[in-house]
């Protein structure tokens, strides 16, 4: 016999026909004549409920269906007469697949998230991480879609890497040599397995600019690194990025690109993950649909970063105290300050543009003030920097000339300098950190619960 | 003036029409009164011709527009009079964005893969590698939109891991450490970012395993790494994995899923790239199209070890001659083996069953006889092996029992072995190597040739 899935299951109204269901059990209580089993296949947030009448089967057997248990089960399907749910099933045949130890971690409900994070294997079969893994799920389908709606072409930009996209990052090395064995001094790298140090990418962008000068508009989705030793709810040190990158588009359009994409991510979230929103929105966050429909329905503001400076020395005048202070033209904003534009002054999102150039990379295109760049962050409630987009400097001259003054290595770039030396072309593009986007989407508080396997200073399990 | 994408202008049938189309040369020819640029932008294999009057541009500048510049043309959107095309754009003026010089190492046709692999980062403007690339890209959205319609959940398994799930692979090791300064001996792992020894991934499927068994149904569809000194047109050491894993399949369904799977993603190739397909039949492989639509049309055999034995046994009786001997039962079939069952005896792709045990890993479940397995390899044309699955073991103490068999530490394992203690489920999966399928699909001979950036030994450019 066929297996159907929970949710399917859930939604069928032919009564009365055989069905088979498989899952792991949530619940098993007994009343006086019926046992009831809440049955959970990970296909929905919803439980199917399975009616047990004890005559048709052993009683030994029905008391060892505890939480964590799984089963399949062969009954009929029946409108249910309880409250909560539609459709049951009369169970007419349980087998067992597998038993569940009463030390099963996942037992109890009402774990924190800390002690969840121990156990991320197991986490996954809860109601609260069932959730933010299908609402994942569905995140980065929207993203393909969406691409490939408006004929971007998916680039995989390489993970082992001998060059440092941004110039500053924090990187891992990535060796075969034997440790053991170096001893100190120089590094044998003509041993090593590439003959030269390499290290994990910190950002897919330059090689994307490659692909975005060939095919016309390409994105990446795929994992970055940061060795960076911080230990906070905002830091992963293995994280998923997107990044389009589209020849012939200018800031104009770069900023329609950037809030027309997230809309669609966030919108496909309401119209696809109902329910499991609708659970995150009764146990982690109240207001969480209410800040999801307001994003996809207001215009976001587009603001200079001097504006913003200007908003925030105002909102200092007037009193407000911000943790990190605001010291003028040429600081870079904290998330605080970020959010405190976007959820008290404006009440939507924002997109930030023309910062000074040196705080930001050497390959964002400069204005012809000589001073702020074509930037275009959008910034978001509750995360702050959402998407950090920007015009690329396209003239070989200018950027060789950052390159330098920046005290970087022209000879590292003169593969990503060729793409202005041959055939050189306005482009533009923007990286959106994935778990920024899910924590937005979810309204999940930690990093570390919106990726399935987190990687952090001391902590590579799994 | 809106810019209008190649593929798009090619489809326009409003004659009469002003139009502003951009890209990169892809040659200029005069004949007497007139010039013909013939322009790309990725979009597409084909070009758009724009023809230009010299009496309306500059003769030095008109001169200056060589192959691979990059430039903006505003014109009337034309029924062509020439052949080969429908539209032309007669040009009105020419915005040009980027020169290229003589020195552009793409300028000449018909330089060889191994020249061009050199210059991977230039390649990509090539007819040969768009078209590889943009069916690289189909390829990834008909895998997420397969496993998406049915049911399955993308789940991003870790890179960096302290594990490894073959227990067998060659690994690059992951370290923060400074190589010049650990001198010879015990390595400080405390002192390493992880606190421990990690390395890259070589498959995410013990961690897809913990999603399929709490969410049901998942794929991963991330980087893996093989650090093999193989220098050979089918190894990479960094390429991308599709790994499904499926709570509650058997073995049929397991077949099926394969079959359907692979089907559809080669059905897919058909229905979206006509014009790339086309193009690589016509230049790299006249059997190309007819290679995938047979694929598409046949079922696939379904065969066992012992019976693809008993075929190559019979093969060598009647003169066929192996590179690498028919040694009988036990030994691991080459990709010369898989080929000629294929290619040669069936005609069709193979599903090969029941493997011997000891030349499978771990974790795949064995049948009642004691010395086969569950296991259910494609063996597709061109390629050999192209599909690795099995049923997985779902019993503690038969999965514990074979670990420690094979000499695996147990408590490496713990994580893995808690899916089998608590609430274990009969589950199974597959891994398709993501380039393997590009290989089959493009019809191209080396796998360096259809990933962007190829990491091999001893090269790690860009």
């Amino acid at each position: 016999m066929k297996r159907t899935k929970v949710v399917d299951a859930l939604q069928c109204t032919e009564y009365g026909t055989a069905i088979n269901v498989k899952g792991w059990v949530r619940s098993h209580r007994n009343s006086k004549a019926v046992d009831f089993i809440a049955l959970n296949d990970g296909s929905t947030i919803n439980n199917i409920q399975v009616v047990v009448d004890p005559e048709t089967i052993d009683a030994e057997t029905l008391k060892s269906i505890t939480t964590g248990a799984c089963i399949s089960v062969i009954g009929t399907l029946v409108q249910s007469q309880g409250a909560g749910q539609t459709v049951e099933v009369q169970s007419k045949e349980i087998e067992i697949y597998g038993l569940c130890p009463s030390d099963y971690p996942m037992q109890k409900k009402g774990q924190s998230f800390e002690y969840m994070r121990k156990y991320a294997h197991l986490r996954l079969r809860t109601n609260t991480f069932g959730a933010v893994f299908r609402i994942r799920h569905n995140m980065a389908i929207a993203i393909h879609q969406y691409f490939h709606e408006h004929g971007f072409h998916y680039f995989h930009t390489p993970i082992i890497t001998a060059s440092d996209a941004e110039g500053a990052g924090e990187m891992f090395q990535v060796t075969t040599l034997d440790l053991e064995r170096t001893g100190k001094g120089p590094v044998p790298y003509e041993k090593d397995f590439f003959g030269k140090k390499t290290s994990l990418t910190v950002s897919g962008q330059l090689e994307g600019e490659l692909g975005a000068t060939a095919l016309g508009a390409i994105y990446t989705f795929g994992p970055t690194f940061r060795a960076e030793n911080s230990n906070t709810p905002r830091h992963l040190a293995e994280f998923w990025m997107i990044e389009p990158e589209v020849a012939f588009l200018d800031k104009e359009e770069l900023m329609d690109l950037e809030e027309d994409f997230i809309k669609y991510c966030v919108q496909w979230a309401l119209d696809n993950c109902k329910d499991d929103l609708a659970f995150l929105n009764k146990m982690i966050d109240k207001t969480l649909i209410e800040t999801l429909e307001s994003v996809v329905k207001e215009r976001f503001v587009r603001l200079t970063y001097a504006e913003g400076i200007d908003i925030l020395e105002a909102a200092v005048k007037q009193g407000h105290r911000f943790e990190f202070p605001i010291t003028g033209w040429g600081m870079d904003f904290s998330s605080e300050h970020e959010r405190y534009l976007v959820e008290e002054h404006f009440k939507r999102p924002v997109i930030m543009t023309d910062y000074p150039s040196e705080i930001k990379a050497f390959y964002m295109k400069k204005n012809p003030d000589g001073k702020t760049m074509q930037g275009t962050d959008v910034l978001f409630p509750r995360i702050g920097e959402i998407i950090g987009g920007s015009v690329r400097e396209e003239d070989y001259g200018k950027l060789v000339h950052e390159i330098e003054a920046r005290g970087m290595e022209k000879e590292s770039y003169n593969w990503y300098l060729d793409t202005r030396k041959y055939g050189s072309c306005p482009h533009a593009g923007f990286g959106l950190g994935f778990e920024r986007l899910i924590l937005f989407v979810t309204g999940m508080q930690n990093i570390r619960d919106v990726i399935p396997f987190p990687r952090t200073p001391k902590t590579a399990e799994f």
